[in-house]
């Protein structure tokens, strides 16, 4: 095979030379998720969200491990040809992930970029797969509501109240399968992100501490493929919420870019307004599940030629936060294209 | 430049076709480790593990910023050179390596694979290197015993009373320096752990939950190499301490291997024996750190030909521990050769 290296474009964007095909991908989703927008159209959908396990945290690893299995069922591949699987989760440790790997039996490289870590899977996925260190790579991530809010906030049990900027996190897992060849999904560009700070302290207000990453990450990936936003049918970030999505079209609007038309956040969509959930939804498994639900079956079949996916993550810790400390944010970025390939 | 795809060896073997160079380290050590076996041997000891700061947390990072900026001070690289951070620590969510990569501006990707993390960044950045995507990357660990103590067991100020089978977390960092080219310290295989899982569910027992991991990283490495263990003049194991030490030497000459004369478990070997640690060190720095302090120095001067690099992580959280879990392992290895290169 015509073999050449990955093109670095500018400091933080990769292009590969050959696209990387996302070859099939599943989701499971909690109860509240399938009450949302895309009810329906994922591939399971919990009607309870212990999934028959005895903990939260367990049925977590259940949902990761099902959406892995799920996948590869669909892609009729099996578990001893896949070469790789990356991914991450929130929890501590990311252990959700972890045992989750264990059970599934493949080679394992854990990430962790909070909500940000399913773009930074498939980028870094498609940088194995083109440098012929695999030949089928498996990505995943999951999330859940009552996990999360017990390790980052407060248990569910309390009834705290929520503040309008806070976000539900979104219950749920998504995996995806990557492998070499022009398939109708496929991963064009990695931009990795860095870390940025503007000083939000408040573990309610994620999406305020993730927007200037986002709109980073965005205006530097259009800077470095010199492309403009209408090149890109959406601009999809994964969390930021309602609040988040202000601020970030705010913010990259301040660097010449109007992407109010072409911009869609995942979280302001996932659940439906009389779901009450505040500024939207979160968490690693938010991005995925639209991902899944509606953006890749509308690439697969032409009707979205190219969208930039970028997954958001807020790097903080309960420690750092009972400490004072801000919360950073950080967001890496993917460029999916759809339909026939034009080259 | 002549180029061609990472070579596959088998399930969890790659290797380079070009070696990877390692340019340059730094390491920031703890009291006690300055006191220990290589003491006079790091490039900055620490005479207070809080490093001035009010939390041991921040002391940490300062620790993991300072060794990234001493590695890169000692090359003559400046820090707008690095196209690329990889690294993780302990703490929930990685802050040491998030909040660092702030301070740094440098393009991050977050790694969590415990105390296997190390060699995980040194073969997944020599990945990012020969595949195009970096031109020079920087990898880096930190872990401190006094917040692996608060956030794993308890806190130290409990006095709480250690097994034998315990260890000291290894107060330290290490930052390592990647970049293409036959330099005199060159990594030239990585092999990427699977989880593995024999039912250990003692915290105060890491090096056993992590044995089993080692002995099949290691195993699967000379199989799919087509090595003999005396083809390395080391055999390195992170932080496996005495007794888990011992259940791999154990379980490797099970599959036919006896490496008690080349086996080297830097958690053995970093502190002095009066200095009552138990079963030995363990933490993400523990084998940067003696890896840096000895072993690439030698390396460098044609003294040792090749050692296989295998850091060790248990992939427990306190949550799961709470909760009754066994503690699943992994283990990442590199192979590091030194001298001059003989291709």
């Amino acid at each position: 095979m015509d073999y050449s290296p990955i093109l670095r474009l500018g400091a933080q964007t990769l292009e590969f030379p050959q696209p990387i095909g996302i070859a099939e991908w599943a989701t499971v989703a909690g109860p509240a998720e399938g009450m949302g927008r895309y009810g329906g159209q994922y591939d399971i959908q919990l009607k309870d969200d212990l999934m028959n396990q005895d903990s939260w945290e367990k049925a977590e690893r259940q949902m990761f491990e099902a959406a892995a299995r799920c996948c590869l069922s669909k892609a009729g591949v099996g578990i001893n040809e896949v070469d790789l699987l990356l991914g991450g989760d929130l929890l501590n440790q990311i252990v959700t992930a972890g045992y989750a790997a264990r059970e599934l039996g493949i080679p394992f490289l854990g990430l962790y970029a909070a909500c940000a870590t399913s773009a930074a899977a498939l980028g870094l996925g498609s940088v194995m797969l083109h440098s012929g260190c695999a030949n089928k790579v498996l990505t995943g991530v999951a999330s859940h509501f009552a996990t999360a809010e017990r390790q980052y906030r407060n248990p569910l049990e309390l009834g705290s109240d929520r503040p309008p900027t806070a976000q539900r996190t979104v219950t749920g897992a998504g995996a995806f399968l990557l492998q070499q060849g022009n398939l109708p999904v496929r991963v064009t560009h990695f931009t990795i992100g860095e870390v940025v700070d503007w000083n939000i302290t408040d573990a309610n207000d994620m999406g305020a501490a993730m927007a200037p990453a986002a709109a980073q990450t965005v205006c530097t990936h259009l800077a470095e493929t010199g492309r403009h936003p209408k090149e890109y049918d959406r601009i999809v970030t994964g969390d930021l919420g309602s609040h988040g999505s202000n601020l970030f079209l705010e913010l990259v609007n301040q660097s010449g870019h109007d992407l109010a038309e072409r911009h869609l956040d995942c979280g302001e969509r996932i659940f439906t307004q009389d779901q009450e959930v505040q500024s939207g939804g979160s968490g690693c498994a938010c991005g995925p599940l639209v991902l899944a639900a509606t953006l890749l079956p509308q690439l697969q079949r032409g009707a979205l030629r190219r969208i930039l996916l970028v997954t958001t993550g807020a790097l903080l810790s309960p420690t750092t936060s009972l400490q004072g400390e801000s919360i950073p944010g950080i967001a890496h970025a993917v460029t999916l294209e759809g339909g026939a390939p034009t080259c």
